[in-house]
This record gives C-alpha cells, sequence and structure tokens, in this order.
C-alpha cells in the first residue's frame, strides 16, 4: 500500500517517527507533528526528562515551534497529529491556541485529558485562593478598560 | 504595616510586580513567582503576545524557569504565588510539576481551572482518535517494559 503524502497517515507515521526519537533519547515515546496547508510546520518529542521540565510534552514543544514559525499564536488552520491521547495540560494548550483539528494514535487511559476533568492539581497540592485579590482584580480591570477605550 | 519578606502577602506582591511588567509590555497582566526554601527561585509574567505563544502563560513560564535554577523537573517544596487563577493548561502543569502549594489573589471566572472542567478542547476543533493506536500503544509498551527490566 502506498500512502498519499497529504494522507492522515503519513503524517501520523511522521508523528510516530519523532516519538521513536524520543524512545531512543530514553524519554516516555511520544511525538507529534502540526500540518498546515498540507504541510508539516512544527515537529517535536517529549523532552521532559533532558530538560528537566514537565511543560516540555511533545504537543507543547510543537505549539511553541508552530506559532513560531506561522509568527502568530492561533493554529486556526491547523492539525495536530499525536502518538498519545493530549494529557490536560496539552489538551488546555491547544484550546487555547484554537487548533482545527486533533489527531492522537493510542489512548491514555491513566492522564488522558478525557478521563482527567475531575482532577486538576495534584492531591497532595495544597490551595489557598484570594490573597491580594483587590490588587491583582484591579489591575486586569485597568488593562481591559484601557482596551475598551 | 511591615510585611515580613517571607509572609504569603511579600511573595503575592511580587507576583502582582510581575503582572505589572506584563501590563506595561500590553500583556494581560498575570505574574507568578516560585518559592523554594523562603527565597524566590522563578519570577515570570505573561508573554503570550511578545512570544506569540499561548502557552507562555506566567505560571508556565516559571515552572520551566524555577525546574532550570533546580535542576530537576519536580516543584515538590515550592510554593506558587499567581496573581489569578490559574487556567485548565497551568494547573495541569503544576500538577505535573507536584507542586507543593499554590496561592492566587483574584479568581477567573470565564478560564479559571476550577470553572473550567468540563469542556477542555476548543468547540470548533474536530478530534479524530485511534489513528495508528497499535503502532504507537507498542512503542510504549516496549519504552516501559525495557525500564522494567
Amino acid at each position: 500500500m502506498t500512502l498519499s503524502v497529504n494522507s492522515d497517515e503519513h503524517f501520523m507515521k511522521e508523528a510516530l517517527k519523532e516519538a521513536s526519537l524520543a524512545f531512543k533519547e530514553d524519554e516516555v515515546p511520544v511525538g507529534a507533528v502540526v500540518v498546515c496547508e498540507g504541510k508539516i510546520i512544527a515537529r517535536a518529542h517529549n523532552q521532559t526528562e533532558a530538560l528537566h521540565d514537565v511543560t516540555a510534552h511533545a504537543e507543547m514543544l510543537a505549539i511553541t515551534s508552530a506559532s513560531n514559525f506561522l509568527g502568530g499564536k492561533y493554529l486556526e488552520n491547523c492539525t495536530i497529529y499525536i502518538s498519545l491521547e493530549p494529557c490536560l495540560m496539552c489538551a488546555a494548550a491547544l484550546s487555547h491556541a484554537r487548533v482545527s483539528k486533533v489527531v492522537w494514535a493510542t489512548d491514555d487511559p491513566k492522564m488522558g485529558f478525557s478521563r482527567m476533568e475531575k482532577q486538576v492539581l495534584h492531591p497532595k497540592t495544597t490551595i489557598m485562593q484570594g490573597l491580594m485579590a483587590e490588587e491583582s482584580s484591579q489591575l486586569l480591570k485597568t488593562f481591559f478598560q484601557s482596551k475598551r477605550q
């Protein structure tokens, strides 16, 4: 079977190549590519260990790279191919980026966003809210008021 | 009233200073500082416009900076002070980072994670799952199997 260079399988194979690179680097093997108008504009693989950074998931790096390529923060005409179902962080980032389409290969029963709606923060994390809310709220209000003038 | 240099208010003031920097740069004014053993080890403000990058929220930049400072990806003995309730992306990132404590100033009724559990991806985003799941799943299994040996 031959694959069209524009087929979903073609692009997922590229995402899997990225996942394989992660594997070789002893990272959890997850890869992603961002496709815009039939072309790959960003590719990335998980680098959380190498960078000591939990935010360095394949999707996050791919979003940053694609935005950098396009010179704009919205990926409205882009499809992202990911080898694993995105976690909540990545799903929310994809939402912020207004990505047009999300394609993933294998489900993530533990961390996949579709199963993780309830528990967002770590169970051991303490939460304190409302400290100096007034000052912060005022700064935000002033900012958005200045935008409306 | 004088503030102890280790008080919550002291650190929130520093987060608000970061938010003010964002404001001056015409960014939505949100700031964050990460505190470990009574010291600020990372500070950041929202830079989504300057960097054309939806992932460049204050908290995300602060997590990356703190991890870089500590040389490790977990922030288990750290408190993050944020001028605004974190969004879902940032809350999930804070969960990944196992941050010890989260303190925020003003609530975010629109995007705050505590109100955003249900709708994670953008309503206009199309989802396709399961494409080449087998290959991806195999890569992941092989990786984790190799870890157990």
